[in-house]
C-alpha cells in the first residue's frame, strides 16, 4: 500500500520510505495489540510481544484462548527462500519454537519457493540450493518434530497445488491488484491462491481450530486474501489470526532489514557470520544513537530509540527488562558509551549465531532430517479432501 | 479471437457466429494443411486428415518426419472432464490411436480438471466425478498402456505444478489477455502454464522430439503460448506441432457440438447412448440437406455438405472414400432420401458406440487400469529436473 502523504509504500513486494505504523494499521484495518491481549500470551511472554515489536493483530484472541485453553492451536510462519538468511528472518521462527514450547502448538513452515522464482531473477536450479540452505537454518531452531511440518511448494506440490487450485478460483485480477500492485508474471497472479493453501493448511489437515500467523506488516495482505477465502465457509475453516509486526532495523537504522543490501555501508548480519564479522559489522556499521565524541556524549547521552544496537537488544536479545531499563537510562545520561552499548549487541548476537551455528552443524543429512518434519499420506490425503478432492486418492 | 466483420468468436472459452475457417487461419497465423503433408501421414490416413476435418497445421512437417523415420516422437491430447462426453470428445482420441498404432508414438493424455474448476460453476466433487467417468471412456479407446501416459492435473501435481512453476514465469497476464481475453480468476490466470506443462511433458520426460498437439482449433492460442515460450529454448525441447481442426458440427447442423446443449431441439450423442437413442436422435434432429418431401426430394436432390447425417460419415464413420462418394452422388441425384442416409450414419454410430461401450464395460476397477497408464517416478523427476528443479527429490 503506498501512502500519498507520508510517501512510504509497504506491500509484500516492496517496503520504501519512513513507515508511519500506525497510518499503516487504520489502511491494513487491523487492530493494535493491547495491554489485555499482550497479557494473555503465556509467561514469560516474548520480548517481541512484549515490547510490542508484534504491534498490531487480527483475532489474535480467538487463538490466545484456544492456547490457554490447551485445545487445538497453531502458527504458520513461512520463508521465501531467495537467498542467504539473516538475523531479521530467522527471529520470527524462534518466536514460533517458544510459542511452541510454551503452549503446544503446530506449527507449519511452508517455503514458497515457486513464489521466489516468479518475483526474483534467479533460477530455479538457484533457488533450490537457496531453499536446501534455509532448511538447514530452519532445522537448527530445534522445533519439535512432532507438532512441526514443514512444506516446500514445488517439492510438497502433492497437497498444495489441490488445494491452491480450489482457493484460486476464489481470488480475481481484481483482488489481486488491490492487495498487491502490479503482477509479474502469471505464476505471480496465482501465488495468493497457494498462500491460503498455506495458512489454511494446519486447519484443513487437522480439522478447524485457531492459526495463528505472526508476520511482517508488509505481508499483511497475504492475510487479508486468505481470510476473505475463509470467511466464505466454504471449507470449514476459522479465518486465520495474526500478529504484524514492525520491520528490524537494517544496521544503518531505518526500514527492513535486508538480504539483498550487500552494499558497503549497510551489510546485513547473517546467520552463518561468525563472531569476529558480528563484532565488525555492528561496530562499524551499526546506527548510533550516540554523540560524536566521547565528551559530548558524556555531557549530552544518546538517543536508546535512535540506535540499532539497543534495537537489537530491545526487540530480541536483551529478554530482562530491568536490564534493558538500565542500559537504556545509562545510555540516556551518557554513562554507557556507543562503543559499550554496541559490544553488548555484538556479544548478544554473536553468542546467539554461535548456538543457533553449533545446532546446525549438528544436523544430520538433510533427508534424514526432513523425513521427521514431512505430512504423512494420511495427512495429504485429509486437507485434499476437506477441499473437494474426493475422489483423489482412488484415482492413484 | 473476435473478428469483426464476419461476427464470429473462437477462443478456448467460447465459440460463436458462423466461422469463417480461412479467415482464423490468417489470424491464428497457422498454415493450410496440404496435399503433400497429407500424403506423409501414414498409409491408410484417418479420413479426418485426408477429408481435411484437420485443415490446418503448425511444424507438422517436422512431426511427420520423425514418425515416417521411426525416430521417437509424440502425440498429445487432452480432455477438460467437466460433463459427460459426446461423440466429439472421444474422435481425436481415436485418431490419436490410429497414429499411435501406425507409427508407435507416445501419447500423453493430459486431464484439465483444475481449468474445469476454474470456468465452470462445477463442485471440485463434480468435477472429480466426471473425470473418474471420462477415464473409463479414455481407457476403452485402448491405447498402448506401455507408450501412453495419463495425467490428471490435481492427482499428479507432484510433477505438473514444479513444471507449471517454471513455465508461470514466463507468461504475462497482457499475453494472457491477448491470447484468451478476460481472465475469470487467478487460476484461470495460471492456467497456460500448466497447459505448457502438458504439452512439453513428453518432451521432458524422454528428450527433445517433436510433439503433435491435434486439436480443435478454438485451442490453437495453448499452443501459440506453449510455443513462445518453447522458442526461448531455456530447457532443451522443440516447440509443439499441431493439427488444428474444424468442429464436428452439433446435430443441428453448425457451430461446435457442445455438451452443455441438452437442450431439445438439439441434443448430443453421448458414449452412453444406446443404439436406439442414436437412431432416435438423429432421425429426429439430426439436420438434413434433403427437402421437404419425398416427391421433391427425389425431383432436386440433396446437399450432402449441409446434411448432418454425411458430414457424420465423411469426417469419422465412413473410411472408404468410394462407398462415401457414391453417397455424396446419390443423395445429390436424389436417389438416396434423406431417412436412409439418416440410417446409414445412425447404423456407423451405433456400432462405434457398441463397440467402445463394450470395451468399457470389459475395463478392470480404474485403479487398476491407471496404474499401467501413469508416470513411473522415474519419468517425473526426469521431467521436474529437466525444467531446474535439480534437488527436488534430495528434498524429500
Amino acid at each position: 500500500m503506498t501512502d500519498n502523504d507520508s510517501e512510504f509504500t509497504v506491500t509484500p513486494y516492496t517496503v520504501s520510505g519512513e513507515i508511519d505504523y500506525e497510518k499503516l494499521l487504520e489502511q491494513f484495518g487491523a487492530g493494535r495489540l493491547t495491554d489485555e491481549q499482550i497479557a494473555r500470551f503465556p509467561e514469560p511472554v516474548h520480548p517481541l510481544v512484549r515490547r510490542r515489536v508484534f504491534y498490531a493483530e487480527r483475532d489474535v484472541d480467538r487463538f490466545l484462548s484456544a492456547a490457554t485453553a490447551g485445545e487445538r492451536h497453531s502458527i504458520v510462519t513461512g520463508r521465501g527462500p531467495s537467498g542467504a538468511m539473516h538475523l531479521g528472518h530467522i527471529v520470527p521462527l524462534y518466536f514460533a519454537k517458544r510459542l511452541q514450547q510454551q503452549t503446544n502448538a503446530l506449527v507449519y513452515i511452508p517455503f514458497s519457493d515457486d513464489e521466489k522464482y516468479f518475483v526474483t531473477d534467479r533460477s530455479l536450479e538457484e533457488i533450490g540450493e537457496q531453499t536446501r540452505e534455509n532448511l538447514r537454518d530452519l532445522l537448527a531452531v530445534g522445533f519439535d518434530p512432532d507438532r512441526t511440518r514443514i512444506i516446500v511448494d514445488t517439492a510438497d506440490a502433492d497437497v498444495i497445488y489441490p488445494l491452491a487450485v480450489a482457493f484460486g478460483a476464489e481470488v480475481t485480477e481484481s483482488t489481486f491488484k488491490a492487495a498487491y500492485g502490479e503482477s509479474q508474471n502469471i505464476g505471480h497472479s496465482f501465488y495468493p491462491a497457494v498462500q491460503a493453501a498455506h495458512l489454511l493448511l494446519p486447519q484443513l489437515v487437522t480439522g478447524r481450530h485457531p492459526t495463528l500467523v505472526p508476520i511482517g506488516v508488509d505481508q499483511d495482505p497475504h492475510v487479508r486474501v486468505c481470510r476473505d477465502i475463509a470467511a466464505k465457509q466454504r471449507y470449514d475453516v476459522d479465518k486465520p489470526s495474526a500478529l504484524l509486526s514492525k520491520f528490524l532495523p537494517s544496521l544503518e537504522g531505518s526500514g527492513k532489514m535486508s538480504s539483498s543490501s550487500d552494499s558497503e555501508t549497510a551489510p546485513t548480519i547473517h546467520l552463518s557470520d561468525d563472531r569476529e564479522t558480528v563484532f565488525e559489522k555492528i561496530h562499524t556499521h551499526a546506527y548510533s544513537g550516540g554523540q560524536s565524541t566521547v565528551d559530548e556524549h558524556r555531557a549530552r547521552g544518546g538517543d536508546p530509540e535512535a540506535d540499532v544496537s539497543y534495537q537489537l537488544l530491545h526487540s530480541f536479545f536483551e529478554e530482562d527488562d530491568d536490564r534493558l531499563d538500565r542500559i537504556a537510562r545509562e545510555y540516556r545520561n551518557g554513562s554507557l558509551l556507543s562503543g559499550e552499548l554496541k559490544g553488548m549487541a555484538a556479544t548478544a548476537v554473536a553468542s546467539f549465531l554461535d548456538a543457533h551455528q553449533r545446532r546446525r552443524r549438528r544436523l544430520n543429512s538433510l533427508e534424514t532430517e526432513l523425513r521427521r518434519y514431512q505430512l504423512t499420506e494420511r495427512e495429504r490425503e485429509h486437507a485434499r479432501r476437506r477441499v473437494g478432492h474426493s475422489t483423489f486418492k482412488a484415482m492413484i
